[in-house]
């Protein structure tokens, strides 16, 4: 007789460069999880809440949002890449391709592009990987890097910093529907606001989002939908053991879903008229979030451009912050929570709006 | 570069008697949203449980309780007209038409009935609506008056008090499948109480619903299914920056819980064996709900008459009244917050239980 | 005029041996529940996730985790059986039949083995039920039978002991898809483990889960989801009331709650190339659970044997065990909450595996 305990996930000194990860599982996309998700958030554009709109916009049903695409895809490579984490550091180069739709399954895999050991801490180091996520029919939906900070498992372990090289080029493409001049789009236009098309932006503006949402103990069971296996997350023993190892000595709440939330908060005001996000060249959370915290969101726009073939759209390139208060006697005091290069495709009034 | 912040929703002086709002984004309803608003309340008529009934007494599918049909038509409404509320007076003359299912998208507009400054408070008035919801196929699904005390944004700008005059007809009649002997209901009838038909009520008896149901901070979450934006009920910070300025000086549960989840007390003991609510001709808030309350309901007979055109049904005229007792040290005292008259259209057992 | 208040479900003395209840209402299983309950526990066997996976397999979809149909069968029965319940004591012979899909309906009867007074205590006596779910084709999906100690209404009314002598049987076969060699199963092996097939399992071992999981406030809407409508599982006024009535003096978590979550906290390790739970000879909860308790579990491993006529499959008979450390000041204490012993239908390598 034996007594098992399997350790799950990868330590620092297990990761290989060019190491494939198929991840396990996958996910099938239900109207439950679209529904936990995409009105937690106060998103706001039709595209994700009215199948009408939707579907008069060329979209085959329901459009999952971004920040919903962007968390079921990393967290099914949470087991094998993250599950020893420490930190996650950085998001970069994430790109959207095929829209995701209710019943979609989703399926996952990672590169590892490359392993940097500590130079000052001999116990951890950091991991970059390349992520991927397919629809069921192989069609890329999500891909992006991201560097993480994992723990060895034996901290006397020598790990040698090493890397792939060039960052494999995987193709996603945005996929749109056409835009087709029959359609009447206009019928639908009081659905959204008439001051968030693509000529309402102007480059330097920061547009600071009226609306706060608490994060209550529900982080627990979001994250768990999102199977996110993340001890950290909702393990409460495992925390109150050893409260001075875990940041803040209590249940973290898992990034994505500030993640989410930012995007959500800033939606009344600047992607309720988009019609996709195209890339989020950098993102990094720079603070922890707890059960209790508010959540607030501002967007600084930073570039206007075409999109190429497309006279209907245009590119908003924007930096997405988020910022707490935590709940605390006396001052609260303003924490940045997280920030996010974001590229937002844009109707024009030109084409959807002639009216205003 | 403009640091722009923009508010959201109308202010006492934005409002002119006759003006239309079509409200924005519409919704389309999830399998996701129906499980987490019908079995939260306790709602017990197969109608909006059990597919194989619902299609034996002709329904398309699962039927939505009427409680989540106004929770949806409101919460629609709210950025426009009351995102800049004091408090929700009065419901009036709301009636339900067509049937509303699963995957059906609502849209919902309304018509400004009225505006009545305050004459104690410089501040304020009362902002008289007339609210429309209407299915994809453009059928009226629920429509009401409500009366609600706006803030103005500035105090100081003389408001008149202007009405339209007559409230506008809206056609919405109770849109309900034909009796058919041939359908075998009474197959089906152990799956509802053999006593809540029409027969079994007297006018004059009070019934106390025997279940308690506490509210957890669960209302944030369901708030935002919703898509109700109003931030006094998931905005931490702001209500702990001013306490004194918001009732309770805590997150208020948003007031179409405490409706939903009294009627849902209400349906084993009232209406199991409806077929649909039909009117509810006034309702009242009369005092706010927080987290940690627990919240009980009681029934009112008050008449009962024919159901024009079906001898298979009948109407019963109830009054619904919610309780709760808040959680404190020493005797709890009970709080009336809830009333609403409420007509049920009731099966008759003539017709659908002769066993009995 | 009456104030009438109906008392819910039955008492010791209303229960008679032979007595038949087809319970009220019924459940269609939306993709709500499916995600409130599926993601919750940290399942991880792709046949309830991946829907591309479970139809490679030859099942019509998402299939419900074993967990989900026990707590629906359950539930659908409290009112009847143990709304006036001090304690559920066993779970005995509950047998799988048809797996159960999104969209199906389930209705549930109960017939009584017998009734059994306390010698001790005049208040109370044992009820001994077998409990069958069907679905909308009349196949039986779950059959069981249970003992819960019931209270009696009047406890100087004298009860008999009585008993219908033999169970009943109930024709209840586990129905699974053939196996089909042309599926090219192995395709898809990268979405499980490679150290859980049948061939990896070894009798005497004791698999210690990792993973914990807090359990929230959460559980009293989780509890509502099932329709079980228990008054201890959320009604805090009654509790509040008469602390010292009820065990912990808090609201406690219903036990079909830690019965799925200790069975998918286990799938990681046991269960993620099983294709069905077959059996669970007995099973029993040995403490309550309150809000903010971390649940974990470990699996014994007591036999393995072959599946008759499939030589693709193999029994894992296994005794899984939950235990939770309380949230408390100090040492914490390790307390066994659940015991279930439970038969699993798994993958052998042979069929589904070769490569490895």
């Amino acid at each position: 007789m034996a007594v098992i305990k399997k350790h799950k996930g990868n330590f620092l000194e297990d990761f290989r460069a060019g190491q494939v990860f198929r991840h396990k599982v996958g996910k099938t996309l239900t109207e439950g999880l679209f529904n936990a998700f995409t009105p937690y958030d106060m998103t706001a554009n039709p595209l994700h809440k009215n199948r009408r709109y939707a579907e008069r916009y060329g979209f085959r049903g329901l459009v999952m949002p971004p920040g919903l695409v962007m968390n079921v895809v990393f967290s099914q490579s949470v087991e094998d890449i993250s599950e020893n984490a420490r930190a996650n550091l950085e998001y970069i180069d994430m790109r959207f391709g095929m829209p995701v739709y209710v019943g979609d399954t989703i399926e996952v895999s990672s590169t590892v592009l490359g392993i940097k050991p500590s130079s000052r801490e001999a116990d951890r180091g950091i991991v970059h990987v390349q992520t991927t996520g397919r629809n069921q029919h192989d069609d890329v939906v999500l891909t992006y890097e991201r560097k993480v900070q994992v723990w060895k498992r034996d901290a006397t372990v020598e790990v040698r910093e090493t890397t792939v090289g060039a960052v494999p080029h995987v193709a996603c493409e945005l996929q749109l529907p056409a835009y087709d001049s029959g359609r009447r789009y206009e019928d639908l236009a009081h659905l959204t606001s008439s001051d968030t098309y693509f000529e309402d932006f102007t480059p330097g503006d920061v547009i600071e989002h009226s609306p706060g949402r608490v994060i209550t103990t529900e982080h627990v069971a979001l994250t768990a939908m999102l199977d996110n296996t993340s001890q950290v997350h909702c393990n409460q023993y495992l925390i109150d053991q050893q409260p001075e190892k875990y940041l803040g000595g209590q249940l973290i709440v898992y990034g994505g879903i500030p993640f989410n939330l930012c995007l959500g908060l800033s939606c009344p005001d600047v992607a309720d008229n988009a019609v996709a996000d195209l890339i989020y060249p950098s993102g990094r959370h720079t603070a922890p979030i707890f059960a209790g915290d508010t959540v607030f969101a501002s967007t600084e726009v930073r570039e206007k451009r075409d999109y190429p073939g497309r006279p209907d759209l245009g590119i908003v390139a924007t930096t997405l912050h988020g910022h707490k208060f935590p709940r605390k006697d006396g001052n609260p005091e303003k924490v940045d929570i997280f920030y996010l290069e974001r590229e937002i495709v844009v109707k024009r009034k030109t084409h959807y709006h002639r009216g205003s």
